[in-house]
């Protein structure tokens, strides 16, 4: 069985346990946050040098980091990863656009406005360039779910799976839904899926 | 033959070059930028709805971006994607990584000094944060090339090239290179390999 190192609200550390629960695969989950410095302890960074979770210890010993980079090992050989070169090409794009582009706008201004620690960082000029970056990345999502149920190929995938993690939570960073009519059937269209499990689940 | 919308000083589009250079596949380039504007016309748009370079236009006129998926599509079936599952898995731990710890900092604090036009924006605060940041993801490259000659499994592959692209040019963005001499080491060992190409090669 895998271990997942994670911290139970963190969307990066959700995508590794959706991963899990789509294809079968149970988890061992320990709790480490960087909120209470147990990521930056000796042993964890011997875990993972960059101090960061989610770090996944594999059944052999060895350690893997990086959530899009551990969602495309467990999800080798499986149909979340499409069997199509180019579909497979399109969700490497949107994996890299999610870390890019969507989670250090969507993620960060929810971690600003949710935790009081944090909340000496969030400047109104912060906010406000989060706010612009995030809607930004929401329409580039939004003009493929306007023409196509899943983000890459025509099937549920990694992708949607990495897209999904912080974009079922936006509106706790303060992000309005409502004018993303397709990003709000595909929120659906993924929780009603056999097999998804909640954040908090 | 692809083509490839590029500007020709731009790490990330080396890293298409790189690729294709490494797997003797001709390349068709076109020059366009964000510094003229020649990314955001509606032309331009709609081969990537998000303005950015590289952007490849694949031999049956699809189109495909963010670099690092260009790399993994390009590079499929060839010796740059690790046949072994875990060494692959890491090269996609480097990729992540680069992409949301590396080139954010030290790609960045390059554009920000070698642009005139970006000097308003390079703050002694954003330089000295830009700096610590490109520092750390350094020290993370470090600690593995002390001990490996190449980043994930034991050869070249698409992990070193995503790299190599803004660390060889990191002292444009201020870096000092003198306390990594793994890094160092590595740079040398990439440059020398049959069939390498420089930046503006």
């Amino acid at each position: 069985m895998i271990t997942l190192y994670e911290q139970a609200d963190s969307g990066n550390c959700y995508k590794v346990r959706l991963v899990a629960a789509h294809t079968g695969r149970p988890v061992r989950r320990v709790s480490v946050s960087s909120r209470d410095g147990s990521t930056r302890t000796p042993e964890f960074l011997a875990r993972n040098p960059i101090g960061k979770v989610p770090t996944v210890e594999l059944e052999d010993g060895r350690f893997l980091a990086e959530s899009n980079a551990i969602m495309l090992h467990l999800a080798e050989g499986t149909s979340l990863i499409p069997a199509d070169a180019y579909d497979r090409a399109k969700a490497y794009e949107w994996l890299f656009f999610e870390q890019y582009s969507h989670e250090p706008a969507i993620a960060v201004r929810r971690a600003l406005s949710v935790y009081p620690e944090r909340a000496a960082l969030a400047t109104p000029e912060r906010l406000a360039q989060l706010l612009e970056a995030g809607n930004k990345a929401l329409g580039v999502m939004e003009a493929r779910l306007t023409k196509a149920d899943w983000l890459a190929g025509d099937a549920f995938s990694v992708a949607d799976i990495a897209l999904y993690a912080y974009t079922h939570t936006a509106d706790q960073g303060g992000y309005d839904l409502a004018p993303f009519p397709g990003i709000r059937r595909w929120l659906d269209r993924v929780a009603a899926l056999p097999g998804h499990i909640g954040l908090l689940d």
